[in-house]
């Protein structure tokens, strides 16, 4: 295979990034973390698909508002989620007056959108780009498994499809100061058999590790020197195969890995099961939490590793396995070398 | 809003293409120029969504067989479609060995990942990279609509989705011969309130208008120039209101505008109604036909713009309107000024 890991010369950066998130997001360790929250879950709106574009709306609105920038002042937008067809994307951002790449990724949308975005603010095609991504707990519930209505159990290793969206805004970041995306790496679809939907967490870990293990061999970086790799969405399950794999495989990750679905919620506390997921998962905890330590200096260099499970309940039904990927996305607060 | 144009002065090319349709779109007007059919439009497998699949991966292969290459030689793939999380690109793909950016862009899925492909290539980033997407008639009707056992009448306006999948390989073109990608245009979601989903094309047109409306505004050049201007699927009605708005606006189409959804049937002989859509539609026309054209130079300069309708189903039962997005690529047999 062709080398995958993208050197960005021109040091890209986040400009700006928000998070909108709901009650239990709020409610957990990161909460103050976020721009906004909304304790009914529905941001104004009578469908939990309309609740979801009003988060991308939001949250794209805010990130823009953040550095007073408007939809004029960007050349395009990636973006994507997981309801059917993407809508929660094609309607929550329809009143920005902008080119638009739809993406699906699943999970792992705010690390592909990030990736592309910073790839072409690097190359000088736009100044600056933004990428969107969300989900909400009761639209994916409904669509995924059952309407919430329904009460239905939920198995131990089953997560939890977090309320939130999170909008960053890439460019040309012209001071040595910015959180600069120096590194990205694409992912490759992985499938390793695994066909329990109550267990994504299994299913999206061999996606992980063959993007650690490509990036670690191609960029010839050790583990030890990043402040924190942290995964998407794994899990309480996810997270200990990819730490006892990478492990087997010669690397340690014991002080510095973790994942966001574990991040975003406290699990004695609240009833998330193995932890969170969805789209919005990744999204927030990068957009409020990790950006933050990134921006006061908590953190200094930072590898982001967006998750995503390829399926769908029909392919599950025709009997399909569950392929996961992988995207990954250096993120420095300084130029580095 | 910034300029949306993108030159590529590189010129990256399309250095190979092929097409994989159904039994109804081989026995069309353009026949003849696939590379591969099939009678029960099954392809060996016992799902609709799996047969869709089996058309990307057989129509990968075919475009990297062409010209003597494997999955090892391109730097990464952009596909997607239309079925629920975009399984058939999931599916179909997982057996090539590369970095994959998943997409979502509805029926103009060819165009943007072309156009992404081409801005990587372009670049420098990738050697080269591909595009690949499809639709299949039987999973499209029992997703979007009724499954096909019913026997569901169709209204005049509705169109027909198109069997086909096309995969289009994108790199750098040495020589002063070939087919070069030399301008993009990213669409915007536009929403003018058509809700009727019997009548996608009048959903897509108005994207359609803005797209080439930016691109004659930003690029200066006239409508004149081009062998054929062509739109994805918006078929006989979205047609005539382009048709007609564009000549409002002071653009003369009347001698060179056409539309993959009109050209890949016959509708006099083929109950197909308003023609064809699907992302498919556009994929097969431009990778069996339009490049055997612009390769044996009866056609010169190409607009293709792919249309997309970016709803679902449940985004309809909730009282939304129908947003279109329309990509613009512009592919020329020779170097060009």
């Amino acid at each position: 295979m062709m080398n995958s890991l993208i050197k960005l010369q021109n040091k890209p950066a986040i400009l700006s990034a928000a998070s909108v998130v709901g009650h239990q997001e709020h409610e957990g360790p990161l909460g103050d973390y976020f721009d906004m929250h909304d304790k009914t879950d529905k941001f104004g709106h009578n469908t939990w698909e309309k609740s979801e574009s009003e988060m991308q709306r939001r949250a794209l609105n805010l990130a823009l508002a953040k550095i007073k920038l408007t939809d004029k002042d960007i050349g395009c937008i990636f973006a994507g989620d997981l309801i059917n067809q993407c809508i929660s994307s094609a309607y929550g951002l329809l009143e920005f007056d902008t080119p638009m790449f739809g993406l699906y990724g699943a999970c792992s949308t705010a690390a592909e959108g990030i990736t592309l975005g910073a790839i072409l603010v690097n190359t000088g095609i736009y100044e600056r780009a933004a990428a969107v991504t969300s989900s909400h707990y009761c639209s994916a519930e409904r669509q995924f498994r059952y309407p919430i209505e329904y009460g239905g159990q939920r198995s131990p290793t089953a997560q939890w499809t977090a309320t939130g969206s999170g909008a960053f805004i890439i460019g040309n970041e012209p001071s040595d100061n910015g959180l600069f995306i120096t590194e990205v790496l694409p992912g490759r679809s992985v499938d390793k058999g695994v066909n329990d939907v109550n267990n994504m967490g299994a299913a999206m870990a061999p996606a992980a590790i063959d993007t650690l293990k490509r990036y670690f061999t191609e960029s010839g970086n050790n583990p030890e020197m990043f402040d924190i790799i942290v995964t998407g969405d794994l899990g309480a399950e996810g997270y200990g195969i990819v730490l006892d794999y990478m492990k087997k495989e010669g690397y340690n990750l014991d002080n510095n890995f973790s994942d966001c679905g574990l991040m975003l919620y406290d699990r004695n506390r609240q009833d998330v099961h193995a932890g969170g997921s969805g789209c919005g998962c990744s999204a927030v905890v990068l957009a409020g939490f990790l950006i933050d330590q990134l921006n006061t200096k908590k953190l200094n260099d930072v590898l982001f590793v967006g998750t995503g499970a390829l399926m769908s309940p029909q392919s599950i039904q025709q009997g399909q396995n569950i392929p996961g990927i992988a995207h990954l996305v250096r993120i420095r607060n300084t130029k580095g070398e």
